[in-house]
């Protein structure tokens, strides 16, 4: 039997087995856990508010999931581009901030973003073509690209420029095989906000370099700081704009795989395209999102329906968790927060190795936090950023305290002596 | 901007753009509708018993899934293997039927077995390798392959043998560069259910040319004639089996997007292999089955906490269905249904073009029969097998007679002249 399994695995295709991922990182930082340690684990390495009861999802929509249920209209199949009151609800609640009405038609439901995302990428990926990712960012874009055989270009953001887009860099980096040009706002990872004007000048940038824009809206509307979140589809008349969305972040619902891929066309131009025809032929060959969750997606969209103190008292929560984040970082040495994040649920801290002793990285960093104060924070190499950590904040606040409590403790203990 | 568009489109990646699928399929009859008629559209088509209220799931199933969902326990991310609690009810539920037990760390939680399906294709396509399908087959397993490059060759499954598969004809495909051999059984589309002696055979034949076998058991225990189902799984000692289920067809909850990938594997072949790493790999980065439906999975399986009525109503409804049509078919021209489906939801039916007049092959029949009766039946070209047609008895039984009374009047309509 060994002979076979010899020639299976020569057979296997190199292109799934993808290990840098934030999730394979991840599960191997746990793995390095002291067991001696007594201490629970704190982790603020995921953006997953809904694991935390202080966020738990509004009650509102939880009773439109348990209706559409027990209705029993929505235990079949889903038609492959969504039910059409999803699609509408979705088209419908995008154009509250849009200066023209999407049609349902532009929507597709999709389980989670993750699945936006992973169609879109699949479908760019043609012979020769490459994608403009931003560093820091989202390590499944490159794993996903990885996983198509699409190229990857790394534009910059700029921690000096609060980490908006490094527009000279994009135009270094486009050329006639360029498809396509990634934006994440509000930011993963930095909880940046790009501002009206920025985003002007990418889609002004786009238009130059004649790439599609994909805007990962993700964070979308979690924003509690001075700028407020424009949608990039402001932009969608002088260029089409794919948006990437979900209500597993707003709705702190990140388990119930609900998003959405959205052209956002008003001139029509995508309309006709391959583009459009590939995404519809993607999603005949893929699992949907559970039809009884799409069946309440009306009742969740409907912003009048959920009770509203629910966006605020979430958004409040992070915006108490961003304070303590800034306040602790100032009383930790060897760590530095340049921008204090005003969106999204991540931040990105700097590590000063001239202050830090017996650490060779960022990795070896987040190894031995692990180890010696059961602590699970994300190397910054993950999402293109070596020597930074990415913290999440989507915690209770008191146990985000807790948490840099532990890094503090750490950081002392691996303070250079000299600086004593 | 029509020049963007083009330079997009030239980027595309056409493996993205599948179009045969039986689903794709479907949509283009539905598109041939005749408006005038005011009868409603009868849809002989989709394995989905979830679209008829007879077929209503479990009242303990819907509660187990209110209840996890009102924990808030479950709101959050999963593990990308699944949660402990699914593995483990997965586990224990296939090894009732078992000579072994599995062990949690064998399953897999899917977002339906269609992502099963998805991830164990993209793992074996390995460059040159090529895989053995069944013909007549599950249109989706040739659509996830051409997207993933992989190398299809059809073995038969035969008519006059109660489409058993023909191993004579396995045997001289399979190469060094044959990795698998998918069966699917009970059987989609023939409604065939193989004996034990059967899949005895069938894991010599691959021992013999040293495949893995990918046992699609999407419709197991879904059977109601004289063989009883047997999965592929209890020859997991002579060779390893990768078994692809899920709750869809048997709780009747295709909508809920919850199935399995198990390595059933008791000697350990496969677990230090590649394939067990691939697999590993592909869950990270796709978008996972919801939370609290895998929180509810412990209470679903349980088949103590199932009525057990609704197990026995379900099947004596299919079983009722496949009486109506192998009676109703008889008593029609030019249709023969040369067996008696015993297992899943569809009967392959044979077209008699020489009883048939102005009817050029079977997807014109398809096309003609939602033109002039508003009836959807899927052609048996998608599923392989030209001149065939699939029917999916998957409904109320009262509908089935109405559509096959639809059939019957084409047929008498089409029938030749001479024969009269």
């Amino acid at each position: 039997m060994e002979n076979m399994v010899k020639k299976w695995d020569s057979k296997v295709n190199s292109a799934s087995d993808i290990s840098v991922t934030a999730r394979g990182t991840l599960s191997m930082l746990m793995q390095h856990l002291n067991e001696e340690d007594k201490r629970p684990v704190i982790k603020l390495s995921q953006g997953d508010p809904a694991a935390f009861p202080c966020f738990r999802t509004s009650h509102a929509a939880e009773e439109a999931v348990i209706n559409a249920l027990r209705s029993a209209k929505y235990n079949c199949y889903a038609p492959f581009v969504g039910i059409p009151p999803a699609r509408r609800a979705v088209a419908e609640y995008l154009s509250r901030d849009l200066p023209y009405k999407l049609s349902p038609d532009d929507v597709y439901i999709t389980s989670g973003s993750a699945q936006a995302m992973e169609i879109i990428l699949s479908v760019l990926a043609g012979p020769g073509a490459n994608i403009l990712l931003p560093r820091p960012g989202f390590a499944n874009y490159e794993a996903r690209c990885a996983f198509s055989n699409l190229e990857v270009r790394h534009y910059d953001l700029l921690p000096e420029k609060g980490w908006e887009v490094d527009l000279d860099g994009v135009k270094s980096l486009g050329d006639e095989n360029t498809i396509a040009i990634v934006i994440i706002n509000p930011g993963n990872p930095c909880g940046n906000v790009f501002s009206y004007e920025h985003l002007k000048k990418i889609a002004e940038t786009a238009i130059e370099l004649g790439l599609l824009v994909v805007a990962d809206e993700v964070y979308g509307h979690l924003t509690f700081g001075c700028t407020p979140f424009v949608p990039m589809a402001v932009f969608g008349s002088s260029i089409p704009i794919i948006t990437l969305g979900s209500i597993s972040k707003r709705w702190s619902v990140t388990g119930w795989r609900l998003g959405w891929l959205v052209t956002c066309d008003p001139t029509g131009t995508l309309q006709k395209s391959r583009i459009v025809e590939c995404i519809n032929s993607s999603l005949k060959i893929i699992s949907n999102p559970v039809t009884f969750i799409q069946g309440a997606l009306p009742q969740i969209l409907d912003l009048e329906k959920t009770n509203s103190d629910y966006f605020s008292i979430s958004t409040s929560l992070l915006k108490e968790a961003t304070e303590i984040l800034c306040d602790k970082i100032k009383e930790i040495p060897g760590i530095t927060c340049p921008t204090k994040p005003e969106g999204s649920v991540f931040a990105m801290v700097k590590l000063d190795f001239s202050q830090l002793e017996d650490i060779d990285d960022d990795m070896d960093f987040c190894v031995k936090l692990a180890k010696e104060e059961s602590v699970i924070v994300l190397p910054g190499v993950i999402v293109g950023l070596k020597n930074w950590l990415r913290i999440s904040f989507a915690t209770d606040p008191k146990y985000l305290e807790n948490g840099l409590e532990r890094v503090k403790s750490f950081c002392k203990k691996h303070f250079k002596k000299h600086f004593y």
